[in-house]
Formats: C-alpha cells, sequence, structure tokens
C-alpha cells in the first residue's frame, strides 16, 4: 500500500507538523466522573483549532491491540507497525541513547535471581533491584568484558533490573532467540540465531561467550546472580521518509527513545528542551531547514501510567498554554495527535483508538468545538489506522497526485 | 474478497439502484461559510429519505487517495480499484464514445511542441492549443494513415491538445510504455512494451511506425509539430456483475465515459436525455428489463471543478426535485452517493470520503433528518471503501446467504 503513496508523490514546499502528546488518547469510567482528561482539560487555544479542522480516531496498529512506543510511532510516520518491527534490545538501546550502528547487535538484559544449586530462575527481575545495584553490577561487567574475538561489547545500566548489551562487530547478524524462558523454574536458555546463517551463528557464539564470562562475575550478587536477554537483533533497515516521500524530517523529543525512533526512519534529531514551550520554540528556530516536522511531549504518557488523571489534564494545559507559540508560524498541515492511549484508570498503554485532529486549508470544518475523544468519534477522518495519518498529511499538503484517469 | 460475496450469492428479483451524482462530496471552509453544498442546499425529497435511511461515509480508494473517474466508479461497482487498473487511452477512448473493442489498443496522446533543431520538447501541451485546430490537425493525420500492416488506426480528436488513437487488429497486446517523458527539454521516449511478448513487441512496432508516419505530417504545425503518448493499453478483462452476482445491469448516464467504465463491468448502456428528470425516466422505462441500475448525473462534478459552490448547490436541488419520479417506483434498494469528493474551494477531485445513503426495507434508520457530509460522519454505516457498497447493496437486497453455520 505505501508504494501506492510513493508513486503518487508530488514535490511542494508546504510545512507538515506531527505533534504527538505520548498516550493521549483515555477513557472515562464512572470513578473518573464519565470525563476524559482531555474532556475535564481547559484547552482554549486547542479549542480553537478544533474548530477550524477535521477530527477523527486513530487505530494505532490493529482493532484491540496495545502498542509499545515502537509501533506506536512507526504507525505516525506512516509505517505498517505489522511489516516493520523493532527488535526490543534496539528500543532499550535507543531509550539509552546508544548511538546504535547498522550492523550492532543489541539485547535487552534483565538481572534475574538464580537458585545458586541448580541454576534455574527463581525471580525474572531479581526482586526489581535498585538502580545503583544495577548501576555497580553493570559497571562490574563492563570492567571485565570489553571484546570478545572481533567483537567490542557495550554495557549500559538501565532503571531496577534494567540494561542493555550492544555486540558492535563486523559480521553479526539477527535476531538471536531470546535466553529469557519466560517463565520462573526454567534454566536460562542457550542463545541461538532464529535462522542459522554464518553471522547469525558468530552472534550467537559471541552472546554465549558473554554468558560464559558473566555469569561468574555475578556468582555472589544475589538476587541479582544472573540475567536473562530478550529481543537481540539489529537495527531494521527501514526506508526513510526522505527516500518514501522527499521529506527532509526534523525531531524534536527530549527523550531518547523517541529521537532513536525518528532517527530510524531518517530524521534528523534537533536539540531540544524539556518543556513543550521549550519544543515549540526549537520548531520555530529550524522552521526554515526542514519540511517535516516530529514534535514528542512524553509527561501525557508517564500521567497515564501513573494513573493521574490530574497531572494529565495538567499537562494538557501546558501543552496548549504553549500552542501559541507553534501556531506563530503556522504549518500547511498540522496533526496533533497520540501514539496510543494511555487511560489514567488502567495505568498503561491501551488499544484504545487515539483522538487526532487534522488542520490544513483543505481538511474540511468539522464544526466541532472541543478537541476530546468524543468530538473526535464523529469527525469527517472517521476511524482509521494510524499509518494512514502521513498520507492524509500529504494529501492535505497537495503532495498525493491523482490515482488513475 | 469479492469471491466471498460471490460463493454467497443468492438470486433474488429486489431492484438495485445506484444514484451517482459524480463528484458530491464537499468541504466545509471558513470561505464556504462553513457549509458545503449539501448543507446549503433545499432537499427535501433527499431529506425525507435520509429518515428512514442508513448513512454514512465512503473512501473510493484508499485514505488520502484522489481517485480518477475510473477508479472511483469501479470502486462503486464492487471492484478494487487498486487491482482492477484502466489505462488511460481506455478511459479517454471510453469518453470519446469509441466503441473499444476486446484486443483494440488504446493511447490518450497530446500534441506538443518541439523544438525543431534538436526534437527536445519544449512544451508537453503544445501551449493548449485550440480545439478546432486540434480536429484540423486529427484529420490529417487521419486522411493520410489509415493502417500499419494488419492493424487500422483509427484517431479521434478530443479537447484543447488532447487526442485518441485506437490500434486495431489482430495479436497486439498491451501496455506499451509512455512516450511521454513527463519532463520538457528530453525527446519524446520510443514506444517499448512493458514486458516483452510477441503480441506487445508487435503492438510496438506499429506505434513505432505510427510515430514515423506523423511526425512528418506534423512538421509545419508548430507549436502542435509533435505529440505524446500515454496509457497505451487494451481494456482489462474484468469479470462482469453478470458473471459475478448474476445482476443483469443497465447504465443510464449521459456522459460517454461513465457509459464506457459501465460496459467494462458488462452493463448494458441505456439511451436517455440529459437532465436527472431526463435519466430517473430512463430508469421507469427500461424498469422491468434489469434488476440494477447504475444511474449517472455529472454536473455536481463539473460545479465542483469550476468552484462554483452555488451551482454544486443548484444541481442537487434540481435532482432533489426530480427524485420523486425515481422513487414512483421505488427499487428495493436505493443507494445514493457519489464517486469521489470534488470540494468547491479545491475545483478538482479529492481524498475527503464521500457522503452515502442506503435505502431498503432493512437498512436500519439512522435517525437523521438530513444528507450531509456531517449527519454521514455519525451514520451506521461508518467510514467504509466504496467497493463494500455493492455487497451492503446485495445484502439489503437479502442477495448475500449467511456465512458459516
Amino acid at each position: 500500500m505505501s508504494d501506492l503513496y510513493q508513486q503518487l508523490i508530488l514535490p511542494r514546499s508546504e510545512k507538515l507538523v506531527l505533534l504527538v502528546l505520548d498516550g493521549l488518547g483515555d477513557i472515562a469510567t464512572e470513578e473518573t466522573g464519565r470525563a476524559t482528561p482531555l474532556d475535564r482539560a481547559h484547552t482554549p487555544n486547542l479549542d480553537r483549532l478544533a474548530a477550524s479542522s477535521a477530527l477523527g480516531r486513530m487505530i494505532p496498529v490493529r482493532p484491540a491491540i496495545t502498542p509499545g512506543s515502537g509501533p506506536g510511532h512507526l504507525g505516525l510516520f506512516g509505517y505498517d507497525p505489522v511489516d516493520v518491527q523493532v527488535g526490543r534490545g534496539v528500543i532499550e538501546a535507543l531509550g539509552l541513547d546508544i548511538d546504535l550502528q547498522s550492523d550492532d547487535l543489541a539485547a535487552r538484559a534483565n538481572f534475574c535471581t538464580l537458585d545458586p544449586e541448580t541454576d534455574l530462575i527463581t525471580d525474572r527481575r531479581a526482586g526489581r533491584i535498585a538502580t545503583d545495584i544495577n548501576r555497580q553490577l553493570t559497571a562490574r561487567l563492563r570492567e571485565h568484558i570489553h571484546r570478545i574475538e572481533d567483537v567490542s561489547v557495550l554495557i549500559q545500566s538501565g532503571k531496577s533490573h534494567r540494561f542493555v548489551v550492544v555486540f558492535r562487530g563486523p559480521g553479526l547478524e539477527g535476531p538471536i532467540l531470546d535466553t529469557d524462558p519466560h517463565h520462573e523454574g526454567l534454566p536460562i536458555l542457550p542463545p541461538k540465531p532464529a535462522r542459522e546463517t554464518p553471522g547469525s551463528l558468530k552472534a550467537a557464539r559471541i552472546v554465549r561467550s558473554f554468558y560464559e564470562q558473566a555469569l561468574p562475575l555475578l556468582r555472589d550478587a544475589a538476587p541479582a546472580n544472573g540475567f536473562l536477554m530478550r529481543g537481540i537483533d539489529m537495527k531494521p533497515a527501514i526506508p526513510t521518509l526522505g527516500e518514501r516521500f522527499g521529506l527532509k524530517c526534523a525531531a524534536i523529543a527530549s527523550y531518547p527513545m523517541y529521537r532513536g525512533l525518528a532517527q530510524l526512519c531518517g530524521m534528523t534529531t534537533v536539540a531540544t528542551g524539556e518543556t513543550p514551550a521549550d519544543e515549540f520554540q526549537t520548531y520555530l528556530d529550524h522552521y526554515d531547514e526542514f519540511q517535516y516536522f516530529f514534535i514528542h511531549i512524553k509527561p501525557t504518557d508517564a500521567a497515564g501510567e501513573d494513573g493521574d488523571f490530574e497531572l494529565k489534564r495538567t499537562v494538557i494545559e501546558q501543552v496548549d498554554a504553549a500552542l501559541p507559540i507553534l501556531l506563530s508560524k503556522k504549518p500547511g498541515v498540522l496533526a496533533i495527535t497520540g501514539d496510543h492511549s494511555t487511560p489514567c484508570p488502567m495505568e498503561g498503554h491501551s488499544w484504545h483508538p487515539v483522538p487526532v485532529l487534522l488542520h490544513s486549508r483543505v481538511c474540511g470544518i468539522d464544526g466541532a468545538t472541543r478537541f476530546t475523544e468524543r468530538t473526535c468519534n464523529t469527525g469527517s477522518l472517521g476511524f482509521f489506522e494510524s499509518k494512514y495519518l502521513l498520507p492524509l498529511m500529504l494529501a492535505n499538503a497537495g503532495m498525493l497526485d491523482k490515482y488513475g484517469a
């Protein structure tokens, strides 16, 4: 399907802006007073924009699918998240701001607890150890393991029991199957290639050797006396938005994972500050350099994950208050949405369709007076998969030619 | 997907009527007073029908895709317009009322201007020459070129710089690649087959020979001293609506292109007049002869193309005023919609979903009181691709059996 859009592309200079409020969508329950944070937020600027925009709701991946951040954003960037998959190791490495090379093999690792007698897993998350213990243990591993054969090993601690290992060297190939058996009471699985190619056999050998060197270093470190690896793979080779649609793209995001996902799609990351106002100012500063801007706001999702309705409402109001900065250079096409819903009552990502607002000279005015889940239900964009948002933005920019005579 | 419907078909005698107001969909902008022609039109008959119908919005091809008339109608007739493609030459020939045979090779041609020194293209549309100059030049070509090998050549002038060439003879096969390089400053491309088969090699040879004979005849005719060919292909072999669903179909359309598209799908064209009232009377006159009627109203699209909001509103009101004629023999299933949107503010086709009204004894009443883009946003048909309209009509006629036990 993306081929069809690619074949029809017309060059234009219109600016396209995608403003993502991470985890924006929410649900009304009896406990929330039958309202969502968007319902309750005071958003005069969004309301005014909604009144001259087209609204709808987006299904991030497929109906009923709860996406992680990777699939959520790949959809927004015009990829089918079922076709283009990014390994968990790569996502985690991007989230730790590791500058992944195209032939790096990245693994997400969890410290775990092993029974010292039997080597069976007794706790897959090592009692969720404190981050500073994690830091000490990864430092110990780093100190002793630099290189295996011609492959250098990068070890980076994350939060709690999480860390990332990147294997950097010639000829590695993924994916390697998880060493995590995903159940307790079982042993760590030996690293095996998903397909037996010379590169993946080498990669499996390197990971096995890493285990042989690392496990003895952790023998005294219970409850973190072992570790499990998941999503051991390379960066996927994704055709960039430049290659597909001729777009020169900037990513403005304060969190590394989102910059990383954007880079996977060929976007240039631009340094920015922490607040929505900072990010909007960054957009203004780089307005002339790029055609497409991805601006990412994280705290809506974090508030949803914490189940903090009032905080999510407040974050939305902060974005609204800063919106005039963004609109001082009004792009040809502006889309405001989320990568998925993170309903406060669920304290986590969900499958619920995400409200979306699309504004352009030719978007068509739906006549809503607010931007909420409910007004979006009745908008002229209908319910559609997120992968169609970028084509819709291109169409609104006059960048898609007529199909057929 | 069509296989599933085809497997479930049940014969019934219910009449099915598809009334297409070409380019019906529109958008509200600040300039239009936030209203569309459907919003503003006085349509008592449509309103009454809407009050007992199911409403929805249709995506002609795929989200964000702006269809030409061919893909727009193929969708309405129950074909996937991405699977079934009709070449531009065929569409143009149908539009000029040429009775295309199954082994004819048709090409859309544009007069162009060639630099007399270098033979490079300096204007791909020959300064959009007047239609009567076009007529003189095509007459000149027709006078000198009747036949190449065993292939007869039909040349028919269109408007401005456009004409059509049909090659009629045994064993021709398409498609032949465009001779139009789609950019100025380049030479006319030699005709080449897309795939090298005996039939397409012969076809390419015939087209090449046509060029060798025709170009010298135009040498003195600057700015129309050359011509470019596009969409050089045969009629596609499409399973007819009779073959697929056992439907005996009539096409009632005053414009040749739509009659031609209907014929491609196996419909019988029925002579009719110019006005909606004429076309509805034609439907009454042939009511007993056919089961399915495609009735095509052109002027909504023409008004949209001209950006003439008031005219589009007036055409809609004319259709509404004539509707009682159509409803005097009320079919079992009636669908009223467009093949695509042609928003007045855009003066051209667009990707915006098309409003659709579906009426039958079992359609379900949505409770809207008007038929507009906005009432259709909230209808029970939702947003769906046009290719599903015919199956929905069949279901409403009781012509689709239960699937599975």
